[in-house]
């Protein structure tokens, strides 16, 4: 005799298939990034619209409506998962009905198919290759915005895809508190000399990925559910909790793979510690992608550029490179890899500088997105910007506005969660330090379990059961605060200056 | 102003999608088989079963029916592709709407399911480990037949999938052929005294790495469309005409992965060169298994173990490891990888003796689905077999009964394939002899486009334009005839002896 299901288990249902379609094509795009033959873009393109077609058509099935109407009636206790699952797919389904699924599958289309124009044009400094990608995409997204009638701002629409709840107005308040205090640092930091020359030189490609290899294993997640991969542009992504995949650049003169690496650990340990009984739904996935954001610079740069780290980890990074570092000492290295210097490129931008690397980006979207400048002209607004905000001139396209993937591939609205993310995890970091008392002693221990573990409750493992700025304000005690980030910059870059 | 989509319109646009999903599947599966975590298996298992019951769904949608039904009314020219894509609409919509799609969508969950218990078990050599799945694969297999009705065999269903139109009987009938001819041939060869001491030895693994793409680059593709990559159990792949994988199992000691990537190429050429107007639909895949088969076994056989390929290809072979080939001549290396042998591993066995490996899963499938024999004695049985047929007594599961991965899996009825593409391969070879004039020739000189080209325009391009064994009788005037086969081997195998 079978039970007849329950509304929740139906609606369930139909939620893990439509999660099951999301993560499949998760699956497909880091296919396409990191081992498809190159020839194989088109087939790509092809079965990644229609996965997004069947996701979106699966999510906007009236029938869900139907069970959300009738799931709503019931009092269920707003802290609890099942009260979680209706509200995300609330939320979920609200969007997913204003939008037309054939928009989707174009979007989802014309991300897929820029991939190897992006390569090429960056490869080549050629915008002219960029262009085009960039006017349909912004095309797409225009028609997206109408979609769901009028706004405060229109960009609200894109950064909420990102950002759930977040307004544009918001972040830009964020934002104007956080510049002003970077360019005086900036300013303060520019004539300071720190040699750094050694962090150039030749590294051997196997002990390079050797060296990863050991520091995510020592960073720490289950056995055999990690793989990194070489790729142009590093992500993380997976197939599932179990099925965690990073990637990172190699490059032979240069270490810069190895904070790569651990930046993208902890976007993957976010995915590995999220809720098993909800992985397979909505609700079980992350937050936000600024929540998401905060745990791999948590990572990349509170755990591996912070001296108590180094002194655990140096003379082991010693034993693998013996010629490079044979005469640096611990402090000289850890000078180095925390030099602040404004530079061209916002994925190796140091702590300071790479803010205004995001800002850069928020302004010239929203100046996109509201017709306030003209795509052909981007490269001129983004030489002006990185004058006027990091002091360098910007020498050519692939350096400068072709650097990211994102516009090409129609990711307008996600920049800005890198900064937020940013401020974020310091915020996480600091209740992190004080509830588990002596944070900096485990790590110069190499311990790194109880921060794990601390993440996993306090984050990871709560999913998407709160929107990002609850969940960071049960977890920290408040919401977003840029006091704490711009705190931590003036102390940590005063303190490498004197060392 | 849109024009109303025709009913030919309205029916490849579903079957475009059922054959996406087909295809993102075929991805999934390679990647679990070659890169996937092994942790993933879990979430790979769901995602493969919700991939078989979409395509499942999307391909016995009424729908279809009924624009069958209008378009089986017109007038279509036979030969047409038009009429084609109708004629194989009908024919797999015909079996879709006869099996439930939870039933399918179950057997996926259970093959997806058996790739890590399987590779536990053969790497275990534990037969208590794989019984369970073969239990389960049984099980679901006579479900799955009964959904058809009274059959003459219920093993006609199974092998119907894999070789389509094909009866039991007949696969017997050629089997019973092929046997004694096989069994005399076999008892002549035993006592032979060949060399192949060289064969075994110290083979860097990089170099075999480079080996491998030298060969599939010789015989030939279009650029950024290949790749290679090491597995368990060998086997090509690919998620359309420009993405082909194909799949090899590297041995320090050995150069058997030369044979098996050879083999490979050839599936990979074949869906390489599937019509590219079509390959989107199901009328444009390959017309069956046995007619893949014959294309690998031409490949690995008729072009990478004959005497013209070698005399080409052999210095080259020497160039690469001239420690172990410096005193060997191309006619002693010719014997060795010619050499005939009775051994345990089908995958490895020699032209003469492979059939028989096939013969004795055959009649043991049979044994299994008919309840002729126990599921826990099949090592018995298996044992037996081996000894009569071969002459060869099993040591260990590992090496029997476990070391293919197709009944853990499911793929009950695909082994008769093998034998039927080998048989078909050599007819395939002679006729492109005959017409192409001097292949032999064009081998030596290591010219292998005008042999693609034909295999291109006679078979792979027709897609599944023909049944099996009308698209052997266009390409070669014959179905499907043990003789030319037996011929081959007896003259072949005369000569290496001799040399």
């Amino acid at each position: 005799m079978h039970a007849v299901p329950d509304a929740l288990e139906l609606l369930e249902s139909k939620l893990a298939d439509y999660q099951a379609l999301d993560s499949i094509a998760y699956l497909m795009a880091w296919d396409q990034r990191t081992i498809m033959p190159p020839g194989g873009f088109h087939h790509k393109a092809d079965q990644i619209s229609l996965l997004q077609r069947l996701a979106h058509g699966t999510l906007k099935d009236p029938e869900i409506g139907r069970l959300l109407d009738e799931l709503e009636e019931r009092d269920l206790d707003p802290d609890s998962w099942d009260a979680a699952v209706v509200r995300v797919a609330r939320r979920d389904y609200q969007k997913a009905v204003q939008v037309p699924v054939e928009l989707s599958a174009e979007m989802a289309r014309a991300s897929a198919e820029s991939a190897p124009v992006w390569l090429e044009a960056k490869a080549t400094s050629n915008f002219e290759l960029f262009l085009p990608l960039l006017e349909r995409n912004i095309e797409l997204r225009h028609r997206y915005i109408e979609c769901f009638g009028p706004q405060d701002e229109p960009y609200d629409v894109l950064l909420d895809d990102f950002e759930p709840e977040m307004k544009t107005a918001e972040v830009r308040r964020i934002f104007e508190e956080i510049k002003p205090e970077l360019v005086e640092l900036i300013a303060d930091l520019r004539d300071r000399e720190i040699d750094d020359s050694f962090l150039t030189g030749d590294f051997d490609l196997d002990e390079q990925v050797a060296l990863d290899h050991e520091v995510i294993d020592l960073f720490g997640h289950r056995p055999n559910t990690w793989r990194i991969d070489p790729t142009e542009h590093p992500f993380a992504s997976g197939a599932g909790i179990d099925d965690i995949r990073i990637t990172t650049h190699y490059y032979r003169d240069h270490l810069k793979s190895l904070f790569s690496t651990m930046h993208e650990y902890g976007h993957g340990l976010y995915q590995h510690q999220l809720p098993r009984e909800y992985a397979h739904l909505p609700v079980g996935q992350s937050s936000g992608l600024g929540i998401h954001e905060s745990q791999s610079r948590l990572w990349e740069n509170l755990v591996g550029r912070s001296l108590p780290f180094w002194r655990f980890f140096y003379p082991r990074l010693q034993a693998r490179f013996p010629d490079q570092f044979r005469n640096v000492d611990m402090e000289q290295f850890y000078a180095a890899i925390n030099k602040s210097q404004p530079s061209l490129i916002r994925i190796e931008a140091d702590e300071v500088t790479y803010g205004m690397h995001v800002i850069l980006r928020f302004e010239l979207e929203q100046d996109m997105i509201n017709g306030r400048i003209e795509l052909k002209d981007l490269p001129e607004h983004w030489a002006e910007k990185m004058h006027d905000y990091l002091g360098v001139e910007v020498p050519d396209h692939a350096r400068g506005v072709l650097q990211d993937m994102h516009w090409s591939s129609g990711l307008i609205g996600y920049f800005s969660t890198y900064l937020l993310g940013t401020v974020m995890s310091v915020q996480i970091w600091e209740k992190a330090a004080e509830d588990l008392g002596d944070l900096d002693d485990q790590l110069e221990r190499g311990e790194f379990t109880p921060l794990r573990e601390w993440l996993e409750r306090n984050i990871h493992a709560q999913g998407r059961k709160y929107p990002p700025q609850e969940l960071l304000r049960r977890a920290t005690g408040s919401t977003i605060d840029a006091r704490p980030y711009l705190a931590y910059l003036k102390r940590k870059f005063g303190a490498v200056v004197v060392a």
